[in-house]
């Protein structure tokens, strides 16, 4: 990066969580500014959900224009928040404030950013069917987003535990506030996994399952539950080809990876801070 | 500027004040960042004595490296500090704050901004004699500084009022915590003033006197209080040559102004945050 030119009017934006270091968020977002030419600056601060309340007062006080939150921020950030997105709202999890002449305005672009990333792996799933793994955080915002752009069955598969009644609480409001018809099944049901993927247009990998170190693990027993139409489709990116993606490909899947859903989730909170639009084909060949 | 390389470890300082958007210390600050390869950013944040408490609560949990505070925030945060310089504790305001650790250590780097200037402009005038016009928050700075540093003897003067009390307090003190011997005089009192400058190895106005718009009044009524060894220093530098400037170099006095004291008070906040001594003949020439 170069040419930041930070004035005595430079705008703060950042990145709320612990730890946070290493995000790629700040190279993404200062690039961006700079190649539009923006008086903005993005920092990362390495707070956790106990010092959020303060820190969040903080940048209120110093006149933050908006920032991001990640592990493990987001949901106490929900609370803290003055007004809400709809998505925000049912995901109960909050990835991007936007302050509001003093007012926390939170959104949640985790699953804007997937069904962006849809589209730009070339798919229209508008109508069609997901087979969604997980109902975690990453999930419940894949699940949501998708649920109100108009997908229109999402089968969601998930580990039995607390976790599970969660997520039925959250498919009984998608359920009356969309037009979705979303299924909760347990992860290890097979015969239902198997009728799910086989009317599906899409598999969506929602859990950790594959990232490094633990490349071996796979969300999918064995390729006999895949067919060569399915759009296979996985959150994770480190490493950038997942056992699950490799086995899927094997027998003919297109498949892509969630490079672009961190890509496109930076990209609408960049444009929800500064109203234009993230230079993303630059940013995509310098970083992603 | 450019080449400011922001990553998730950059590390925030910057200046809280009222209004701050025209400040010449992010041009200075970030610019020595570049220069010398540190992982710091410099931004402005308007903020009145009304929200330090937030903003300064806030800049604590986001792990601030440590800022500055100017107008109309500097006594505030002398309240608000954990510890205090000598200087600041007698000043009773903090101009730059060092963040140890999560305590937040206060310091006044305007005095030594301002003894700074004096050996940059080339005199020595520890052991000698100054004549302070002011007794206001920077005349104070000043006033402090130069007792601590050395100068012998010093002669304040300042306009009957309630400043005045406050400025015959600290004279006391000073008086018992340095070796200086420190006198405060009315304003309007001009043999007492005539005799002090006949004395004087520097003048310093520490007023904003002269100070554009009001650039035709001037401290001192005419030339004749004044002699050719004289040393005139203004803190004022808008304009660059006040009328107690012209009218001093007129009979021979050597001359400088405050834009050095600006420099110097943020090179030595620069060494308090960084370890590291400001470049300060490439900021001179780029900035001042």
């Amino acid at each position: 990066m170069e040419n930041i030119n930070i004035t005595g009017s430079t705008k703060l934006t950042g990145l709320l969580g612990s730890p946070v270091a290493h995000s790629k968020s700040p190279a993404m977002h200062n690039e961006a500014f700079r190649l539009l030419g923006l008086d903005y600056v993005y920092l990362c601060f390495d707070v956790d959900e106990n010092n959020m309340e303060s820190a969040v007062e903080g940048l209120r006080t110093l006149g933050v224009a908006g920032f991001n939150c990640t592990m493990p921020d987001k949901i106490k950030m929900w609370e803290l928040c003055d007004d809400l997105s709809l998505a925000a709202k049912l995901i109960g999890a909050v990835n991007t404030v936007v302050n509001q002449d003093g007012k926390f305005i939170g959104h949640n672009t985790d699953g804007i950013g997937y069904m962006q990333s849809v589209k730009d792996a070339g798919f229209d799933i508008i109508g069609g069917k997901m087979t969604l793994m997980g109902a975690g955080g990453a999930a419940s915002s894949i699940l949501v987003q998708a649920a109100i752009d108009g997908v229109k069955e999402i089968d969601v598969y998930n580990r039995p535990g607390t976790n599970f009644d969660k997520a039925q609480i959250l498919i009984d409001k998608l359920n009356k506030v969309t037009s979705a018809k979303v299924s909760l099944y347990d992860l290890n049901d097979e015969t239902s996994l198997k009728k799910s993927l086989d009317s599906s247009t899409i598999l969506t990998n929602g859990t950790s399952l594959g990232m490094a170190p633990n490349t071996y693990s796979c969300v999918i027993k064995d390729s006999s539950f895949l067919h060569p139409e399915l759009i296979v489709s996985d959150i994770v990116y480190n490493p950038l080809e997942t056992k699950l993606m490799k086995m899927s490909k094997e027998i003919g899947c297109p498949v892509f990876n969630g490079l672009y859903m961190l890509l496109y989730q930076g990209a609408e909170a960049f444009k929800l801070w500064t109203g234009k639009e993230m230079p993303v084909n630059e940013i995509k060949s310098k970083f992603f």
